[in-house]
């Protein structure tokens, strides 16, 4: 099969939206934490979480601001802080629940039945059922002209996860952790190990 | 366990990349494909390929030219082409391979015994053991201020794949394209299906 530039712009929007999302292939399913200077916490499901450096370590995130994701970009901006939380296979369909377009007075931890976290009195919530949870400091927003999408740029203040889930080498084992991935918008997935390679050299 | 940001300032280097480096989840494996105008075809692999937006189509992906893949970047700005190939589970170890460094002289379609394909007259070479393949014509190179890293964004042009792998919706589904996900940068896992969801409403 093949689509063509045209092709493409004459397809079905919702199809070609779920076919455009699933280029690149399976994604990082994250949920991010944020509160409100009122106290009103949002929760928000991105599937576009990516590293962007390691030291200083730094996380990215692509941002539709005019969507559901608006509340979770206004308290970024209003307090400088979220958290990034894991999606795992026991909360996936809460996890998905929260991309409903609930009011910003309704909290998707309440509405989608998932658990706000404090830790080390950071300001933004983590999710409790999450395995792995991050926060993080905002640093960088930049519109990216072509479609006014943003990317968001964070670096990282804290890291929490459970005892015994890191590789030799300090990678995040997330098979362990049970997290799980996306294939385009609305596909879950699980993962199963093949192998660890090495450094490659020529 | 709980790592703050002094912690990670002070991890040694090579765990700490590896550690900041797995934070996201789940990353997609993608294969760049590019020709230099004097005919030179470079191969890297991309663990940071994003969906930026569906309509007009455009894909991103985060580059440090400093590193292997400065050729890659060479190659698009030259010629304002590239691709995007899937890697799955039969070339995977392949496909690691290309991040090695090698000369710009030599190609890593053939140190890593991958085969260029050129298809629809387009200029940069596609994989020819990938099950899609995506031309794409760069359309944004953003310095990121905070390290230096680059996004690059480019619009599609082309989408290859096998006829019966699209769900009913638009999606590809990567699982039968046998298309794998990495943990970090070493290790390569393929999918297990779970669900597929429905658009998420209040």
């Amino acid at each position: 099969m093949h689509y063509n530039s045209n092709d493409i712009e004459q397809l079905e929007q919702r199809f070609r939206t779920s076919l455009i999302n699933s280029l690149a292939g399976f994604k990082p399913a994250n949920l991010i934490g944020t509160k409100s200077q009122n106290g009103e916490t949002n929760l928000a499901i991105f599937n576009s979480v990516m590293h962007i450096g390691a030291n200083p370590a730094l996380m990215g995130l692509i941002m539709r601001p005019a969507t559901v994701e608006r509340h979770t970009y206004e308290n970024m901006l209003e307090t400088g802080y979220f958290t990034i939380n894991n999606v795992t296979e026991a909360i996936y369909k809460q996890a998905h629940q929260t991309s409903a377009r609930y009011d910003k007075s309704q909290s998707e931890f309440n509405a989608c039945e998932l658990t706000e976290e404090y830790l080390e009195d950071f300001h933004a919530p983590y999710v409790a059922e999450s395995s792995l949870k991050i926060g993080l400091k905002l640093e960088h927003d930049y519109e990216i002209p072509l479609n006014n999408t943003r990317l968001i740029i964070g670096s990282v203040q804290h890291i929490h996860l459970p005892e015994n889930c890191l590789l030799q080498d300090g990678t995040i084992n997330h098979e362990q952790l049970n997290s799980v991935a996306v294939n385009g918008l609305y596909a879950y997935h699980k993962s199963s190990f093949l192998e660890q390679l090495a450094y490659a050299k020529p």
